[in-house]
């Protein structure tokens, strides 16, 4: 199941809504305060600027820039480059946008989408690390995507060099999909020798960004960027990071974003453990394999669909062997009888016992009754 | 300041007690057991063998040991070879006796100590680790021991093959103390390749055991010894292990006796680095370097003395530079007046009152009034 296709052209509304995502200085929060203010981006781009700056924090500057805006940002051309492109575009409130994104407090105004996004892509993990990752780093990175790639799960990560490049191709190599979010425009990918690998990341998952298709990268980016890859997921895995450096902003991110994080320990005398040291400190998980994630994962904002044919509604279900996969499937959220599920699955009622108990320790199904079990 | 010196000969009270310590069999809890029902170790040996078995847990077969004791335990032998030997012999009510282990559940009945405990051996940390250490747990052992040496902390540790071993040298390198608490008698170090170092040991600090003198290493004495070297501390570092080794039981003991427990993290790839992590996931503090472990240290039991003439109260006090470690000295734990500290340190009083305020967050001191502060 793919993004919902794309409109070929926008009406006035969206067309507003896509200006006002791009326009320069008008970050999330004075989104949300002007579409409060005015209620719709159509009426924010029609109002004065003496009105603008009736909403907190905007002053003459900003107000000209809001003013501006379909001059500055260049509406029309960027547009024309994503339908050239095949580029998809998502506004918060339409199918295909990620809901796990959504459910931020800043969530991007607009996403540019080179690939596609999946339903299953709500199952994801973020990986993210150094630039500068050790070898000790880079197979942590690639041992880690690769198994949860296997598993089921996208890796999200920023396509920077070091260990996010790592997480992307092990990924891909694994067969499984990844997302690469990007802090430029997704045909501007950065940095430059990662041209080809947003070409192969295109084919297997998804190559995103909020700025502007064209947008070179700039610094101040980054950081803000960086809130997309832990909002993408479930978690965030750190690998090998600096004492300061983005991933632990991206861990910071999860973090406030109630979403895991999850730090990979190394040498204490290697530089590039000092990061996921620190978020050791602060309360991370300590991970060493794929399933000390998926153990710490929690439900899924809904349902989505798995390898084996049925659905996952929490992450350690991608753990279970073929019996208790197929017990779970026979089990309702609102509840079944133990005969039911064992008929359904066409096995003896003592294995449904067993394996229930399984679930029930994993935290998967509950009892309802004595002869009822309910999925969680 | 030294162990009070061991009196030549023991009256019968003493005879009697170390015997009850000796005793096979009569452990930790039975010895409470029985000297809360007959007042006295004299008193349970006078007992009959159907008065004794009203203890809960004694039958037939420990009445029969502690009957036997007299002759089993050839108390005369080893007191005469305690003597012939220098050994000092402590009993839990004598001064001498490690107050932080008089202070576990199941301290000890009795201490063979080789070597001297000294005053300052109160402000101990356990190293403690695996026997197949690599070259990077070896390292980390060495390192952190030679700076809780340098800061005036004795290290104590088992005197095992690999971590246990270098963390002895090593803090004995670095000019400080060290202390070696064994499984089998003192006069029987294990392992033998290690008979060297004990008398090395002997120089430059302790080594001690509860078994007889000349007992030899019983594998299921192991276990047992560790609640010592874990209660002779403040806290105990695990620097490398295995999921399942005396390493892990030390830690265990630590936590049971309140004391603080620290992990160094490693490798993710490292099979020696899978018990500390497991320590970490379950709590333990994630150690990088010493200072790691002196910020976390709780109070001491009583006033030790420090490197610099003064006295110290909280580990934590041996990171002060001179000028707070001369402003600290001057605050009494009643409370000083603020004039009079500067006026004691001949500082004028801007930079007392600068000094307090880094003591205060080092939660070393405390303002009890405008112009009052008290030592913690």
């Amino acid at each position: 199941m793919t993004t919902v296709a794309q409109a070929p052209t926008f009406d006035d509304a969206a067309r507003a809504e896509i200006l006002l995502a791009l326009t320069p200085d008008v970050g999330p929060i004075l989104r949300t305060r002007l579409l409060e203010r005015f209620a719709s981006a159509e009426a924010i781009f029609a109002a004065s600027e003496a009105s603008l700056q009736e909403v907190q924090g905007i002053g003459p500057k900003i107000s000209r820039r809001i003013i501006g805006a379909r001059h500055e940002v260049q509406l029309d051309a960027q547009l024309a480059i994503a339908r050239e492109h095949g580029l998809t575009i998502l506004l918060p409130q339409w199918p295909g946008y990620p809901r796990s994104l959504r459910e931020i407090p800043d969530p991007p105004g607009v996403l540019f989408v080179r690939g596609a996004i999946e339903l299953a892509d709500q199952m994801a993990v973020a990986i993210v690390g150094t630039r500068r990752a050790t070898h000790y780093g880079k197979k942590q990175a690639e041992r880690l995507a690769a198994g949860l790639a296997r598993a089921g799960i996208t890796v999200v990560s920023g396509m920077a060099r070091g260990i996010d490049g790592v997480a992307h191709r092990a990924a891909m190599a694994a067969g499984g999909r990844t997302i690469a979010v990007l802090a430029s425009g997704v045909l501007n990918p950065f940095p430059p020798e990662h041209v080809k690998l947003a070409e192969e990341i295109e084919q297997q998952g998804a190559v995103l960004s909020e700025a502007a298709p064209t947008m070179p990268p700039l610094a101040g980016m980054f950081p803000q960027r960086n809130r997309i890859i832990s909002g993408l997921t479930m978690g965030t895995i750190v690998v090998e990071a600096a004492d300061r450096s983005g991933a632990l902003i991206t861990a910071r991110h999860a973090m406030k974003q109630g979403r895991e994080v999850f730090a990979v320990p190394g040498p204490v005398d290697s530089p590039g453990s000092s990061g996921p040291h620190r978020l050791l400190r602060d309360g991370a998980k300590l991970v060493t394999c794929v399933d000390d994630v998926l153990e710490e994962l929690g439900p899924l904002a809904e349902a989505a669909p798995d390898q084996r044919g049925g659905n996952i509604r929490i992450a350690a279900e991608v753990l279970l062997n073929e019996i208790e996969h197929a017990v779970l499937q026979a089990i309702e959220p609102t509840g079944s009888m133990l005969d039911d599920v064992a008929a359904n699955c066409a096995m003896p009622i003592h294995r449904v016992l067993a394996t229930v108990s399984v679930l029930e320790s994993r935290r998967l199904v509950r009892k309802v009754a004595g002869n009822r079990v309910a999925r969680i």
